[in-house]
This record gives C-alpha cells, structure tokens and sequence, in this order.
C-alpha cells in the first residue's frame, strides 16, 4: 500500500474553558490533495529530493506564515485521540484496520457493551411476548385479529390495517440489530473509525457468520413464539445472493431454522431497500400480529420519504395514531450505532427554542 | 484570548478502503506543548520574526524530513470534522463553545433527534403503564403485592424482594432522559464536544428550567398512574441545593407537581451518588411496584459496584433472576449520551472470538 506522510493541517490551539478544539478526522477525501496516487507520490518523492536544501520542518521550530500568523511545528507525530491519550505511531496508525484512536464509540460501547442496552432488547423482546403471547394466542376467533401492517391506501396520519381473516399467525422480524447483533464487523468498524463501505459489508455478509449473537432476548423469544405454532419471519435487506451465510449466521445465533423465500426474505440486488412491497407480500400469505424492527423502516416505509424533516420524522412517532402501536403491535429495538434515523444538525436535533448556552461563558 | 497557529502534527495518509485514518482531537493538553502562556507564545512571535528569512511552510511544499519521509503541507487550515465536511475556520473554531466539527454526534442524533428513540420511550411507557393499570390496580388485596425493590441482602445473582404489606403503592423514577431530555445541555455539549464540567452542569440546573422536554410517553403515562391513585416518586441525583429550579423544570415539562422530600428526592451535596439508601427510604413509606430509569444504577447500586466487568454488568441484566424484572416492574430508557454503561474497551465491548477483520485488507 502506497504511503505519504504528511502535515495533516494547522489548528488553531485555544486556552477556552473547553479544554479540547475539536473532534476532527482526516477522511482520504481531505487527504486527497496531498496524496491522489501511486504515481503523484512518487513524483513528489522526486520533487522532495530535489527541495532536500529547502530546511524540512522540525519539531518546536516556529515560522511566520506570509499572512503574518506565527506558526510552530509542534513534535506530534500523529493526531491525538479525542482522549487526549498518546497517538498511535505514524507506522501502527498507518496499517489498516489501525485502532480508533478514541478506543470504541459510546454508541458502540452503548449497544453492544452495556447492561443498559440488553435490558432495553429484554425488555422490548418481554413486552412482545405478553403481547403475543397473552393477548393473542387465547383468541378463539382468529379471524377477528387484525394485521399490524399499514395497508397500501395507509398515510402516517391516517394509518390503515386490515382484519386477516382465515390466514396462520405470524410475526415478522428485522435481522441486523434486531434480532442478530454484527459484533464482528462493528468490531471492525470500531478500530477504523467513520465511513461506510457496501463491499466490507458484503464481505461480512459472506465471513462473519460466527461473529455474531443474539440481540438479548431474541433467541427465547422466538423459540417460544414458535412453540405458539406462530410463524416467524425475517424481513432482512441482507442481499438474496449471500442467503447462504446468512441462514448459516442466524442458525449460529440460536435464532433458526429458516426456509429462504418463506420464512426468509431477503433483498434481491436489483430490489429497493424499502420493504413494504416485501410486507405486503408476506401479509398476502400470514396474518402479522406483530412485528420487530430497530429502524422505522422495519414498520413502514412511510418514515423514510424525503420529504418528512428530521423533526417531523420523529413527531409521527407519537403524535399521530402510530404512537399506540409501539409496544402492542410494533416492537422497537435500539440501535444508537447506524441508520436512517442518525441525520439532523444543531437546529433539527434540538428545537431552537430549547438550545441553551452555558452563561458563565457568554458573560466573557 | 491568546491564540497561536500550529502544525497540529504529522498524519500518515493512506489509500486504503476504509476512507479515513482516524478520528482525532487536539485537546489542549496536546496543544500545551506548543501554547502554554500568553508570554511563551509573544517569545514565539518574536523568535518567528527573526526567523523570518527562513521559509514558512506553504500548502503544497514539499519536505524530506532527516529520517528521509516525505512531507507535504496541506492546503487544511483546521482539522476536518469526521464528515469530511468543511471545518471551521481558525478563528471560528478558537471561539468557545466553538460548534463541533461533525456537527451533533451520532449518540445525540439519536436519543434527541430520532423517531427511533421516540418509539423506545413510547414502547417503555406503554410497557410500564400495561403492567401497572393492568397487572396490579385491578388487586383488590394489595398486601400480596411484593416491592420491586431489591432488599439489603440481595446480590445480583439472587435478588430479594418484599411484600408490601399496608403500604400506599408507588412509582419511582428517575428523572434526566428518564422523564426528562436535557435538550439545552445537550445542545451546549454537542457545540463543544467532550468534556464534562460539573460546574457547567450546576450552572445548566439553575438556568435550563424551559429548555427542557418530557420523554415522550413519561408526562401521560405519570398522569395516568396518578389517575390510578398511584403516587409518582422522582428520585434524582441532581443536588438538593438547586431544587427549586429542578421543580420548575419538572413543571413546565408537565411532570408535576411535586413535594420537595415526599415526591421528589434529590441528593444532598454530602450524600454519595448511589440511590439504595435513597430507594430503601421510601420504600419504607411506599410499596414501590414500578421502577423506571435510563442507567442500572436507578434500579440497583450493586450494577455499578467496582469488581463487575463491563461484560460482567451486562450478563448480570440478562443472565440472572432479574432478567424477568425487565418490563414487568423494572423499565428502562434509551440514554447512549452518558452515563455508567459507556465503558469499555475493544475486548470488554466486542467478545475476543467475535472480533473480525476484513479479509480484504488481511491479504494485503
């Protein structure tokens, strides 16, 4: 792999009460200018050679820049984790997956390390189960149980659910971060720190079947549904040309057997990730008493259209007819770590009317 | 206040899968080396000026440093946010609380701007208020109702638990992202980046009171426990010496009203930040048949006793007698932000034998 060391940049060191300028990265977008190829930095080797009179900057040695600023090489020798705790050396941080400088991300160390987040799975799986279990299964009449799936003619506003009549039981899961957690290649990501890469995901698809658990709860859960004679099925956006894997990776985690096409759906490459056309299909067939999910897109693809604000996203939530079905019908999973509801800036995650700052620093 | 402008250091770029080196901050204690006194840094100035017939380092020069690696300045004048956006300009980022480089962090994107938290907390609330309307009010003889307490003698591996005898039922609960989203903090915090000030947080107790939001589902659900004759219990470790303002801020978010030490708790400045002694006070006046928190520590201090591994403290919550509390008598809210389950290192978050490395990369 090519390598050029490089000046990452200058910062502006500030003596404010926040102790820390910023958490900031170096994506190779931004690196990009200084290292674009193979060839540019070989050339610029040469070029190097070639200033080798021109004084390289040393560590402690301080410059006035032409604009009149003073500037000081300082002797860091790679950027300092938000920890403030040593870097990794030029070379260790150099080879890929190199460690998160900052160790593991609080919303991993959240998900897949605290006590906190499992008691949250066991309690939405619990309350699933009392749902399933306790409302539904003594039902005589099947015929007057309703499907939790919002019909086509359905808006967030006026959700719409039909009765399902003579069709069997089911109860329709996610599969990533709902009832399987990618410890493996969270892990992974972990020690590489920000940035998404759809072939690394296929390559875990393909590896990490053992490198994976059980969300907490799942696994009884579904073993108990199933002992209701009630079917479970998974919804999953993992790709239909990995289905191999994927049955081997559920099986391993406890929560199987599977029939791909029947109790296995999944998303077929040329397919849209949205899955209502995929719910549809599977309610043509089962009577769906319930579902899990940990993105809102598990539940309806109505949550995910362009034009819905982050706010307005997170309002349909509970102020509308969907907030009873959370917790009687629809069961949410948490997941802090990826999806489509980390988005928002300063003024869409907190309403502008309750942003605050701490007076004893506006008063300077 | 006095700034400088500094190479913040030597950042290895490499063209490699992942997109990005590192996620890194300069906190001061990095910077000291190179701003340490308003004095140190005029000596610097004057030092640069008679250094003025050596070349600054302009974007672009290229370096071959003594140890013969190539160096290049970059066009960067402040390090750039994990997003790979544009970071902020010198000046605007040495300004306190200076806005955070990625903008608000995914754990905050999250809890406070996602309709997937909105839906968690929803879901717990439903699950508190179906197990207690419909599991306990409709008792007639509520001296068969046993505490959710767990009692002195209790470990983690076989919890304790009361029966109530003649006492008035109750609910206790916690109240930061339990019933109440600290959305102006928050906001403050997400600007500054980490970093946590006790004094800042005293400060936000006294000045935040309309900045503030209940968790969606806690301000009907406590109304409705009430309207069952039920009593609503906040024990809190916000310090009783500001507890006017804390009043104010329960009220105005609708959680109200309380009685300072009957139905709102805090902590005394002397007292430790432990809940037992707190919980097992009322508990003698109240059978507490509900308890509901974000951290483990607001159902038991004996998750966060100093011998128990972060994988230790989470198996407790599912491997144990009190995995069936979960949802029937104990509930949880989402909090990834803060609090005692962000710990851990790579090995105590993700299992040594689920750890995965693409293979992609291992071939290189």
């Amino acid at each position: 792999m090519n390598r050029a060391l490089t000046i990452a940049g200058l910062a502006v060191a500030a003596t404010s009460l926040s102790g820390c300028i910023a958490v900031a990265a170096v994506p190779i977008a931004a690196a990009a200018g200084v290292v674009k190829t193979s060839q540019d930095s070989q050339s610029r080797k040469k070029k190097g050679k070639r200033q080798d009179q021109a004084q390289a900057p040393r560590p402690g040695q301080v410059f006035t820049t032409e604009d009149g600023k003073t500037v000081q090489v300082t002797s860091l020798t790679a950027l300092p984790p938000p920890s403030g705790a040593p870097a990794a050396t030029g070379t260790a941080a150099s080879t890929a997956p190199a460690p998160a400088p900052g160790g593991v991300p609080p919303e991993m160390q959240f998900l897949y390390g605290s006590g906190e987040a499992s008691a949250l799975s066991l309690q939405a799986y619990a309350a699933l189960w009392t749902y399933v279990h306790g409302e539904l299964r003594f039902r005589r009449d099947k015929s007057m149980i309703t499907s939790v799936v919002m019909t086509r003619d359905s808006t967030l506003t006026s959700p719409k659910f039909e009765a399902c009549g003579k069709r069997p039981l089911a109860v329709v899961f996610d599969v990533d971060e709902t009832v399987l957690l990618n410890l493996g290649f969270e892990s992974d990501a972990a020690r590489r720190g920000p940035g998404y890469d759809q072939g690394r995901w296929t390559r875990w698809e393909q590896t990490g079947a053992d490198k994976v658990e059980a969300v907490p709860g799942a696994a009884e859960t579904i073993a108990a549904i199933r002992g209701d004679g009630i079917t479970v099925i998974y919804n999953s956006n993992r790709s239909a040309s990995t289905a191999a894997f994927t049955i081997e990776a559920l099986n391993k985690a406890g929560l199987g057997p599977v029939t791909l096409g029947d109790t296995l759906i999944l998303r077929d490459d040329a397919a849209p990730s949205g899955k209502d056309e995929r719910r549809w299909k599977i309610a043509e067939r089962y009577c769906i008493v319930a579902m899990g999910g940990d993105q809102l897109g598990d539940f309806s693809d109505l949550f995910n259209t362009k034009d819905l604000s982050t706010p307005a996203r997170r309002n349909t939530t509970g102020n509308t007819l969907i907030a009873p079905l959370w917790g009687h019908g629809w069961f949410i999973l948490p997941n802090p770590v990826y999806g489509s509801g980390l988005k928002g800036g300063m003024d869409e995650v907190f309403p502008k009317d309750k942003q605050w700052a701490d007076p004893a620093e506006e008063k300077k």
